[in-house]
């Protein structure tokens, strides 16, 4: 009986081109899994018949929209995930997910090896192969685009020599992966990295420049997880997708940076996130309202580090479950609501309010009705900086 | 001969009222400075002349806005300063350098007090006192809104009472800090979270839904200083100076939130810091194309904690050094230009240009000319996520 | 009906003092709590009369060894707690479990006020208030030593003015706190820095460098909790004294340091800790064998700030919760055999034995048997220096 | 003309064999180049002559003793470096200065391709190739035991057949590598970690049960170096070969532990560190001395990275350079005298004395002289609890 082959399966032209391709180079069957990731796009459907029609002996389509929200995207959130303090970590979510539903379809019909498109310069083959690593070990790889050089000319070649169903003239200079939690492009003039980008780069969020009404939204989080907006109660899934559509109207969630690619490079990227950066926002100000300082300080430290650790591929490690045992208990208490003016680009909070608030009116106030006793300021100023006043004294002694 | 007290005076009502109400409780000369941050508003001269028209023996004025743009605000820059992500430290940093002037004022005017007009519950008493207990141990401080437990009503009422020079009939709802590096604002009805800031809480900054023209600016960094803006060779002060105009005018940098002081509770502030925010996020982009990720990542807690020193008022600790040295080193390659766009609110780095850059486009680039060798990537992959195959190897064998 | 005081009673001089001092000084009654933490010494029974001698209308003796075991010496143990590397944490434990049973009998006894013996300049006055704060902010606070600067001068004299059944003659060099977890031992001619400790100060230890045998000793772990010592099982507590005893024998667990105390000043101390530190040795060589790689670096980050959280007596904190919750998921596989020996003071691991163990014979053997697959490892060093070297040559190329 | 290969050699049968080996198979020349670090063992001389003997056209000695001890193992003690809180990095340290020796060697003799006796499961590989990567990225690299799969019974056969003047009859049962810094051994016999070490695996230290009588030493540092012995001024090697020698013979540094490797696995390594760890035990309780709180907790951080950084093999990295920064400013005033006991194992401190401590006696006193204000410590105490208290009470209020 031949292998058979589970192929992440995106529908475009390299996957598509990989199924008759790695049936033949591997003498196997190719089984094709599409994981609805709330990316929009193409019908579902028909990527999956395409596979088919490419060849795959099996061809499914998984909606995993909800469970990318709630498992993956929200995590994120009270995580505050920003990878190099801006890039809310688009790609790196999804891939561990992919790999789960790959895995369960390896087990289903008989899969022994595992394919994926990504190249060997990229991040996503890690996150690929290292949850690959840790879900299936047993389970053998294989990457036409690394293992066998494989490129976008050959793949266009080997396309229309077969006859492939496939549309191969169309010359999309955009590199781009998307889902619900944002949108990731790369394209050739943007590799000179003094090049702005230009507006059709963009698809998920309108030009900021635009004319528009602002658009004012409330969302409610329960223990940092966002449950409704403007007072409906919604899924995980829905509130993303509502504010992807609201922030981007706004043209909310733009980025463009030079980031540190795991694999040693630097690299160009422009995001598009508006759901996310929202969310963000109003979830960074609920946790300045209802969480403690020393708890909120050092938290900033464990959110880096899942950001960096989720974006280098080791969503299943070790360390990803202490630091979320951290973060779910620094979230018991960030639940309320802020209000926020989506406009012209920007996110803007305006009003926060909770049951869990530990802002103080009473001790805040410099009006009548403050009750901070001022007298105790004096011992603290002074205890508080004695470290610092004895190591001047010894420096002003030795000169 | 009577003891002299060293005033920080900035010509308001409350330091005006102080200096008669110094001089009488205390049977004491007062000896008031001014220190010019770049503040704008009212003429220091004539903030001079009333401090000695309201009795002060002795007035000055210290023009120290070179010094604070150089030895203060680009520190802060060079160290992504945002206390709690979102706030550059505006106050904190200043009070440091008044303290300076103050200890030198008292050396040169024989003082042996030293006085503020910090309340009790605020960060600016602790700064203050921190400060001179490092620089000047053997100086005893006096603050009479804290000590004294001196509100504004008596100010007004002791003022109307002595006829001094000062206006009293203005009901300023405004609580206000301002410098170069950007301008705090306190006021009741802000007291309520859930309410948002009103226009006219603004004075540095225009509205961002307002209007106008996009800016463009390239601004050219040394070593993390900036030094010209448009290819014209600029100081510090003259680099933040104009941002300030220029960003203010396009609505960049409103800040509000709710902040940990040091003292223990939560307060609402609202900022702005045209300049400051539009030069960390240029300097922060640039870090992103020449600092290497390693030092990238170790520096993000560097900088976390260079904020959060500075903002609990311990600008001459140790550990403040140690942090400046390690950020010096960091600094040593990021040079180079950072084009952006103002707009609407919005601060955009559109370009980035440096001699010292780490980008490397054949290494990064998908087409023609690519260097990099993807064959290295699956021993680095295998490897990178060995520990994390291993514990979960462990985990499936123990159930 | 005058107002009750809930005293923590040591039975010693300054608290039996305290007893007719207070009541006289405040018009109260006084309720006396003296909590059994393993501290040995005088009869628990002993000491509850003695404070009813001394004038107390209340006094209770509460045993709370396997509580303190259980509750607070093992999550220090889990978060391998050594304050600046070296000491682990004994009195910064008990206090926070002495407030609780305060507060208890306050609330039994119609206690309104709660009093402590703890100086103004040491770490256990903030450990106690701050404890008091969260569990019952209430409650007021009264410390003889420090808020009627009582001295134990001013202590003998009042006894014997009073005839108080308690022993004043005895001249004491030594002030010393102990319990379950160790004991801190302070005296004058320590307080130069420059002297050694003499035998006299230590009672938990036997003088490391006297003749005997060495004693071997295995404990077993189970998700970091010691459980058994050489296969009999046990309670925390027990498993706590018996290494006390047996280490203490050998000499183990001295410790002599300068320390930043948070009041803001350096004091010197001198510990004994013999079955803490036996345990602390061996759960970290067991978390070396159990704990993945990255998990491991940062945990040690985790522990630091636990350990300086706890000294700094803010048990109550969010943070010591939220840390704790990381600590607990990183403790689910650090179960195992430790075998260690015991003599001349040392405590040295020379074996250990896990169901749980990462480490991997087949992986790291060199001899016959190795599957590490070694040609993985040149893609591995190059990508994994790639950053290095870029930066590198930016450095050779701009000189 | 021949390519040649600089090889860094040992004098051992692996390296010896590795010259004709090398030579034929890569159709080349031979330069060797054997560096000394204060390992002791053979005459460098004689290691000279047989690289001479088996082939080489070229062989030199660099004598790096003080170079060693003073730019590499310095440094090592300024950051407390313990790798996993055990390990003083022994040979993380050497690799990279003989890299840098090996890149002279190059240069002087026209070497064009590197070679090292390192396998590819180690760590040894990285550390010398992410060197390279970094000084002379234009040098190939060729590892015979990783790339060419070379064993040492193929060395041996190989050895035997041409008849090479190396002795291969005497079966080693360690593999060792050991210079100025310390000793690291690996057997057979440990890589059951159940297994304790036997005697005759120690070299560098005696028995530390063995009986003799205490070693008193007191060692002199200026701003973190160590600079006399006994009041004897030294080199930094000087002082480090002394203690290696005083502590090691009272069986001071040994050292068994699990220990993370960087290529992702965990192996058992036993190590002999006498001079290292007394002089990092006295050195931090120098630091304890003399650094003030802040300052010293932040530290921590950064010994702990810099310790992983080095022996993850990125010396060069711009990330070492930085954290040397930071730690050189901490050390301005790590100055003064340890007074140490060595003895049965033991390194223990009993003396501290410095120009500038931050010790102040009248402030830590509890005697006569006390000038520490307790009044103070009320409002200290009530104002640094403030948070947790009000988080206290959200949580009562809420249940």
């Amino acid at each position: 009986m031949p292998e058979r082959i589970v192929l992440a399966y995106s529908g475009g032209l390299d996957t598509s081109v990989a199924i008759p391709y790695l049936a033949e180079k591997m003498d196997a069957e190719v089984v094709c899994v599409a994981v609805d990731l709330g990316q929009g796009g193409e019908d579902m459907e028909a990527i999956r018949r395409r596979a088919v029609d490419c060849g795959a002996v099996e061809s499914i389509v998984v909606d995993a929209k909800e469970e990318f929200a709630a498992d993956f995207c929200v995590p994120a959130l009270r995580a505050n995930a920003l990878y190099m303090d801006r890039y809310p970590l688009v790609s790196s979510l999804s891939r561990p997910l992919i790999v789960k539903h790959l895995v369960a379809a390896a087990r289903r019909y008989g899969g022994t090896v595992v394919s994926h498109g990504c190249t060997g310069k990229g991040n996503d083959q890690v996150r690929f192969e290292a949850g690959l690593a840790a879900l299936a070990p047993g389970l053998k790889v294989v990457a036409p685009a690394r293992d066998f050089a494989w490129t976008r000319d050959k793949a266009i070649e080997y396309a229309e020599a077969r006859g492939l169903p496939i549309e191969t003239s169309k010359k999309n200079p955009f590199s781009i992966d998307q889902n619900l939690w944002g949108r990731a492009v790369e394209t050739g003039f943007l590799e000179d990295i003094w090049n702005g980008p230009t507006e059709d780069v963009y698809s998920y969020t309108s030009d900021p420049a635009g004319p528009r009404e602002a658009d004012e939204v409330v969302i409610t989080f329960e223990q940092g997880v966002p449950v409704a907006i403007d007072g409906r109660a919604l899924t995980p899934y829905q509130v993303i997708d509502e504010l992807n559509r609201r922030a981007g109207a706004q043209g909310v969630g733009r980025i463009d940076l030079v980031e540190d690619r795991l694999v040693g490079i630097k690299s160009r990227e422009v995001y598009e996130a508006p759901g996310a950066v929202a969310l963000i926002t109003a979830h960074m100000e609920l946790e300045n309202v209802t969480v403690e300082r020393d708890l909120a300080r050092f938290k900033r430290g464990v959110d880096q580090r899942w950001g960096e650790l989720v974006y280098d591929g080791l969503w299943f490690s070790p360390l990803r479950s202490a630091l979320d045992a951290f973060i779910a208990e620094a979230q018991q208490h960030v639940s309320g609501d802020i209000r926020m003016t989506l406009h012209g680009g920007r996110a803007t909070v305006t009003g926060r309010r909770s049951e869990d608030s530990l802002y103080d009116f009473s001790l805040a106030t410099y009006d009548t009705g403050d009750t901070f006793d001022q007298s105790l300021a004096k011992g603290f100023v002074q205890l508080f900086s004695l470290p610092t006043k004895i190591a001047a004294a010894r420096d002003a002694k030795n000169g």
